[in-house]
């Protein structure tokens, strides 16, 4: 679609932002509501119905004349993209403009393959899952993808991202454009999580805690109702606080005593190993778990005692009302929680944890896909974009 | 102003929002700028100016015709009354709808006198402060308050405040409302001071923490350009995290170890006692460091590492670009700075700290009225205020 007048632009993306509730309304609501003239808004509506946005629906209720005719959000109108790449596996979909999801797929990839085998099986798989919903890559709005290390927002470049090689400053969003130019938005796996948690689980909490206890540790942190990625784009980093008991445990970011060191996955499978338990890693933690062994069952509780010291300055400091654990370890179920609860609700100031919910992710493994759909639909439906057509430089 | 019906408030709301910066406009800038008709502009401009709130301005630029006429916020239209209440003393001040200071008047007073009275001064002294800028009771657009204690925020009430005695849920607003009917909101003293600070020292940063250490310690959390206040609004409330070096130290909260009990004014007075040094409160501690006592200086930067410690873990979490330590503590400049630095730069990941400021508060004792200023100007100028005149229930 082509640029518009500042002028047009701002009546079509008021217009539209009412209408993405879904709710259909009549011209005379509509004008009522915005404050525009009835003339603008017959014109707005018609370029909203060319550009697919809306469509008429059944009509409103007759007032003894003519019935008005009434518009909706058209949820087929577009669709976006949303990839969320782990480690060693990588899930793309397709999603329409509520954040629903049509079509998806899930293989094992190693991330360390680098950039461009890894995003051209993004882009090759969107395509087929396209296909498949009856939609082609005209009909794609944005593109939402969440890699497994840190990211500079703005730009959609990994920064020194320790398990991605080849990815440091890679342009994500250049290469696309060599492809399709729709606005894409890069961010790290742990913020798409908590926008995909809270998306599903909790859409009418503002102060929202989303953390994630796997093979590192991070959190995403909503505030105000936004997701807050800080100064640095490194919000939520919090696996490298040092805790009280870690003392002289070296951690794989030069410093000792990191919560990562003692609390992750790969923390809690060392810590058995010492006690001549085998145990590689995370998932046999979780196996040893299910098998009732008791040595793991204390060792993940304290974990979750580790992770409790540290969202208790958390807690204190942003006053969220809900804080998800989620990640693979959280699968190990209440033993985890149990812990993190325990310090939470014994340390912290009472008005703090009074209404405080601390509870296992119920996205599990998809909440990091939703999480990119939603990013992608909100940039997609922005103002600038909406009207302009225009990527954001 | 009588209320108005939605068309009409939000036509002008709009305009009044593009006018806030102070730069003239024409009715043709404001139209394209708009999208509103011409005819709807015209309408508005004229209510804006009846309301007082926007004036013609010298005319544009001649287009060959007739000179269109232009208009700017009339910075002179309403007055705030700011107000900073602390625990020994009070600050009440009359401002403009930019947030500047056109009169000030500060008094002992004991807040533990109880609400009436205290609020009594306020208004009174007000009152007064008015008539010295040449205005009424009637060109009061909104009050801003700030109280040494927690408050339920969207109520105005103090939510059981130790230091308050008597104000625990008193109805603030509902008492202003007897006397004039505007907005009026109160927040904690922490919070107006990370306002008022960030209005005055750092307008642009979007990530800003300020931390106050006085007899207690809190902090202002802004993230994402708006002050955060958590679920129950008491974000920022990192006083009471305990510490590594805490152990047993008992803390007025019941708990031990607390962040406060070691390094509030009255802890380090305290830990100088101990070492047979005469230190009653926090002053004499000032007044120690002034007369280059050792001890004094050792304890503080230690106070300042104690701080640090809890920092580490809110700038993993919320990744600011400026830290400001202000409270009474802070006068005693580079020392518990030093403290503070020493302990965030060494523990935190180098994303997190490569760009972050930590610095002494501009502002000093003066945070909190600035931020009271600001926090009853935006809400007077906020659209729905703006357009009804109306208090919200």
């Amino acid at each position: 679609m082509p640029p518009q007048s500042p002028a047009v632009d701002q009546g079509i993306s008021e217009l539209f932002q009412l209408l993405r509730d879904g709710a259909p309304r009549t011209r005379a609501e509509l004008a009522k509501a915005t404050g525009l003239a009835r003339s603008t808004i017959a014109a707005r509506v018609d370029e909203l119905m060319r550009m697919g946005l809306i469509l008429p629906q059944a009509d409103g209720v007759s007032t003894g004349g003519r019935p008005p005719s009434q518009f909706a959000l058209n949820p087929a109108a577009k669709v976006v993209i949303a990839a969320d790449i782990g480690a060693s596996h990588a899930t793309v979909a397709i999603a329409d403009i509520t954040g629903s999801i049509l079509a998806e797929r899930s293989e094992p990839l190693d991330v360390a393959v680098g950039p461009v085998p890894v995003l051209t099986w993004i882009l090759d798989n969107a395509i087929e899952l396209l296909a498949q919903s009856s939609r082609t890559i005209r009909n794609v709005a944005a593109i939402g993808i969440g890699v497994p290390g840190p990211v500079e927002f703005a730009t959609g470049r990994p920064v020194n991202p320790p398990i991605m090689p080849g990815w440091d400053k890679f342009d994500v969003p250049g290469w696309f454009h060599h492809h399709l130019h729709v606005p894409v938005l890069v961010d790290n796996d742990v913020n798409i999580m908590a926008l995909g948690e809270r998306a599903i689980s909790w859409p009418a909490c503002d102060q929202f805690m989303f953390v994630k206890i796997a093979t590192g540790i991070g959190a995403g942190v909503i505030a105000g109702g936004a997701l807050q990625r800080g100064a640095q784009g490194v919000a939520g980093d919090i696996g490298h606080v040092q805790i009280s008991r870690g003392a002289d445990v070296p951690c794989r970011c030069g410093n000792r005593g990191c919560l990562e060191a003692l609390a992750s996955g790969a923390a809690i499978a060392r810590t058995l190993r010492g006690l001549d338990i085998e145990a590689r890693n995370g998932n046999d933690v979780i196996d040893l778990i299910k098998a009732g062994n008791i040595d793991a069952i204390q060792a993940v509780r304290q974990a979750g005692r580790d992770v409790g010291e540290v969202l208790t300055t958390c807690v204190s400091l942003i006053n969220p009302s809900v804080i998800v654990i989620g990640g693979s370890m959280a699968r190990v179920g209440e033993h985890l929680i149990a812990g993190v609860r325990e310090v939470v609700y014994t340390q912290s100031m009472p008005l703090a944890t009074e209404h405080l919910s601390i509870v296992q992710s119920v996205t599990a493994e998809r909440a990091g896909v939703y999480g990119a759909a939603m990013l992608a639909v909100d940039r997609a439906l922005a103002p600038d974009v909406l009207t302009t057509g225009l990527v954001a430089p």
